[in-house]
């Protein structure tokens, strides 16, 4: 594979590659033409080659692509092929529902600690996951290898948690906090998940079609 | 206002703009250069000009941008001086998490109800409002101003409902389900939160600054 930089756009869009091909293998189709797969995945055959192209190709001219491959190699660009720890930071409704997602589980990401400050809630399992409380973070990092902690606390709480994990020894975030986090460390990833940043861009389209609406277009 | 498209890509970074001059706000900071603004933002200062100039720049030179009245337009453009009703699709941990942020309601976005098929949670209430049966969704739609509905039922079950509330006069769609929706009515305003797809360009991420690593960058 190839080690030139790929660009963020390209990777944002692999995952839905990545869910079309598992579908296509699910119901049992060997190979897909990138026409094909265009029509399914309403982009163009031109930037599904161009995006493969990226990772050196996978299709054969005149036989399209083989799916089971196509999935396995994305599955491979995107690090499912390696199990991922996670620990949830904040244990209230998003915290646990994050827990409770299984589904991450199927993908690699495997939740195996929730942390909250809260003392009514040390001790309550969640999924089976005992809920800590944050003065054991120390230890159970030392204990367990941890790729990656989701922040689910509030924002004023995010930035020093997230550097106390970075100083643990964890590359990578996963920011539900509404906060740009600022890291003693710009090398961690950060991936970051504003709920009400969707919700404004959604209201955002509601007003813009209402206007065309009301301008007859 | 100008009445022209504006791309995506700057509506996605617009929520951002609207966060920073709030705290700005909150802070006491009653105007802001857009270099000042760059730096606290970490974006160009000719980025942030392109953005609002779109909408039709905001700004006076040798001056800056005023900053309450940018939040304020910024909040306009987004579409936050109107409210949103939302129901709720759904009320497993997710659903109930939505109905629990109550940040949302700050931002005009108010969450008036919570539906499912689970008989045990029939009448049971979630932050005081009640978790209805779907047979009650065309009622409650009748009687109800509905703005947004948020999807965070199984993706199998996600077209069928998304397509029952299209049907019923829903024009935006918060969808949450791990799928693209495919509406009756193309017009129909969607903004998916994949959380899984989120976890997978996160790994992406993990994988290459390993690599980065291990080859000594």
């Amino acid at each position: 594979m190839q080690e030139k930089e790929i660009s963020q756009a390209v990777i944002r869009r692999m995952p839905r590659y990545y869910r079309y091909l598992g579908e296509l293998l699910d119901a049992g189709v060997e190979r897909i033409s990138s026409n094909d797969l265009s029509k399914r995945m309403n982009v163009t055959a031109s930037q599904i080659r161009q995006d493969l192209n990226n990772f050196g190709g996978f299709g054969q001219q005149g036989y399209g692509y083989n799916v089971k491959y196509l999935y396995e190699e994305i599955g491979k660009i995107l690090g499912l092929n390696e199990r991922h720890n996670i620990i949830v930071m904040g244990a209230g409704n998003l915290g646990q529902a994050l827990t409770n997602y299984v589904k991450f589980e199927k993908l690699g990401f495997v939740i195996i600690g929730l942390f909250d400050v809260n003392p009514a809630l040390d001790g309550v399992t969640v999924r089976g996951i005992k809920i800590r409380m944050l003065d054991e973070l120390e230890s159970f990092c030392e204990e367990n290898q941890v790729d990656i902690a989701a922040l689910t606390m509030p924002k004023e709480k995010a930035d020093a948690i997230a550097n106390r994990l970075v100083g643990l020894g964890i590359r990578a975030i996963w920011n539900f906090a509404h906060v740009d986090l600022e890291l003693i460390d710009k090398n961690v990833v950060v991936e970051n998940v504003h709920l009400s940043d969707s919700l404004m861009q959604l209201s955002y389209n509601i007003v813009r079609n209402k206007k065309a609406e009301e301008n007859g277009n």
